[in-house]
């Protein structure tokens, strides 16, 4: 499981993607948890909307996705189906490492196994600084990390 | 990287030691960084000699190690080489995953990039606790989990 906000697809996002089908592997499931707008509308920027955003993610799927199988779900909390999905690992970022602690904490009380937790480091941007949708929003750098100014 | 006291190898370090060999992949490399006698003597019990812990250690790789190649390096401190060595990921248990989070502060400090961590989840004996040196030296259980007593 993998879950985020993927506005616009960055070169972050897409180690985090690539990682995920990595670790289901050959015939393995990637489940893709993605923010609905009402979620989504938390960030400090504007967002595009769900469907738009699904059809982008939808097409990197679709180009990477060769040996492991994958489905967008809807992702209106934090935690969404991760708390009683009968799945094996969530692979997060630096940023949500503490919401995949708290989701095998949870887990525990509900007497789910817990699940492993794949985090990857965050992809830098040409400043040495992590490449965040944010700074693309506003005009720092592009999705590949590369500065605009 | 991966690291421990392996003493004695229970079905915990083996979903360690196979993960770590999983993810490094075919052509990959594993450091195995091995307690030394008076690091692991920190423990609360007796705990074997290197040299028998690293024997029991090396048969195991010998065993599983199929694709990717193994080093073991005593490890004499919570770090070892992993603040300074080139590497890509960690594999740490759930007990031992703020030594890897402080592990990429650390090398973030030093201007070396982050690592990306795994954190599998420990593996439960039959009493539906974890598998633990301590409990199998008490008796409890033995090293694939199963009761004693």
């Amino acid at each position: 499981m993998v879950g985020g906000t993927f506005d616009p697809l960055h070169d972050g996002h897409k180690r985090l993607l690539d990682r995920s089908l990595a670790i289901a592997g050959p015939g393995g499931h990637v489940v893709i948890g993605l923010t609905t707008d009402s979620f989504a509308r938390e960030k400090i920027h504007p967002i595009r909307p769900f469907v738009v955003r699904k059809e982008e993610l939808e097409h990197y799927i679709a180009d990477n996705c060769r040996q492991a199988s994958c489905r967008i779900e809807p992702l209106n909390d934090r935690f969404g189906s991760a708390l009683d999905a009968d799945f094996d690992a969530i692979v997060v970022s630096e940023e949500t490492l503490p919401v995949a602690v708290e989701i095998n904490k949870l887990r525990k009380e509900k007497n789910r196994k817990k699940v492993d937790i794949h985090q990857i480091s965050c992809v830098l941007a040409d400043d040495g600084r992590w490449i965040s949708s944010t700074r693309i929003y506003h005009g720092e750098i592009d999705a590949h990390g590369h500065m605009m100014q």
